[in-house]
């Protein structure tokens, strides 16, 4: 049960998720988007990307379990940061089940736990720049991966590749740390490609 | 003191790397290429790039400690991949040290280590098609891995670029292990590009 001051937070923050909604929407007018808080978004959602710091990874996803759809996927784009716990963000915390995609595979065993989108700037996918990245899609569920992998090739830039099973997600967590590091040191917005794959390795 | 089994592998396997000096020349008559056992070829060597299996990392460190001169640079393209213990080429083994690049500094706190080329495919560096691949230079010492990036740019195909601190070879050699993945899930010989950095990041 959430106390007095979680619901004080709740309410505070859903008319800035609504204005959230309403500024993505200003430059494309017929896209769906609305603000809501958490749990909510989750029950309606049959698709949740998680794009949160870590140090709110395991509390939230043991908000939304109660509420979220057994047949829903979720896409865990979250790396554990040591910045999290006040190191630096070109280092990484050991996650003791290998990494945060496959903490949350333990906290929601239901549903279909897909890492994707660790390694875009978040500052490129809203428009900043060209995304210049490939997206590696791991998952245990080849359905739910294959979705996902549909619908990052849907993004202008982007080629969407198959990287195995979810416990390579630790890899792709690690790379985001690297690029971050690369970031700071040559002042850019790294991504990655990745080269010598057959055509059929991309957006298939 | 090696001993007579030691001493018998030694000289078994001297011929093989004369040979394949031999191999490397034919189609490039102006190299300088020579084959030479290991203590002899680290004792006169300025720069010493270690490309072997993890397995052989520490003992072979240990052997050539002793010879390896206190000004030369180590370049560690070491990957400890889970293979080396019977596990599997797509996954790691997790170093004390962090890496295993970071291992061999321990090893040899005295000379420059360099951490890179761990996510090249050896085939396409033997010349078995081009070389589409970013080499990322890890290193606590500036000027060896200026050194490194230098030599790495040469390498047509490769642009290289400056990755930091040693510690962060850890990354680098987790990449190698996706790579190794997606080439088996792919049927390919893959390799990175970092993308939307400034041109002055690559090959400086």
């Amino acid at each position: 049960m959430p106390n007095e001051r979680e619901r004080r937070q709740k309410r505070s923050r859903l008319p800035s998720r609504r204005e959230a909604a309403e500024k993505i929407k200003a430059p494309i007018p017929d896209a769906q988007v609305s603000g809501d808080e958490n749990s909510a978004a989750c029950a309606a959602a049959d698709l949740v990307v998680l794009t949160i710091p870590f140090e709110g990874h395991a509390a939230l996803l043991k908000q939304i379990k109660p509420v979220i759809r057994p047949d829903a996927i979720v896409v865990d784009a979250t790396v554990p940061l040591a910045a999290s716990v006040g190191g630096r963000a070109t280092r990484t915390l050991g996650i003791w089940q290998g990494s945060a995609a496959q903490e949350t595979a333990e906290i929601l065993p239901k549903v279909a736990v897909v890492a994707a989108f660790q390694n875009i700037a978040a500052d490129l996918l809203n428009g900043d720049g060209p995304v210049e990245c490939d997206v590696i899609v791991c998952s245990d569920d080849a359905n739910a991966a294959q979705s996902v992998r549909m619908l990052a090739a849907r993004i202008p830039g982007v080629r969407a590749i198959d990287g195995g099973k979810l416990e390579n997600a630790r890899i792709l967590e690690q790379i985001t740390a690297l690029l971050i590091g690369l970031n700071i040191r040559h002042k850019g917005h790294s991504g990655i490609r990745i080269t010598g794959l057959p055509d059929q390795a991309y957006n298939s």
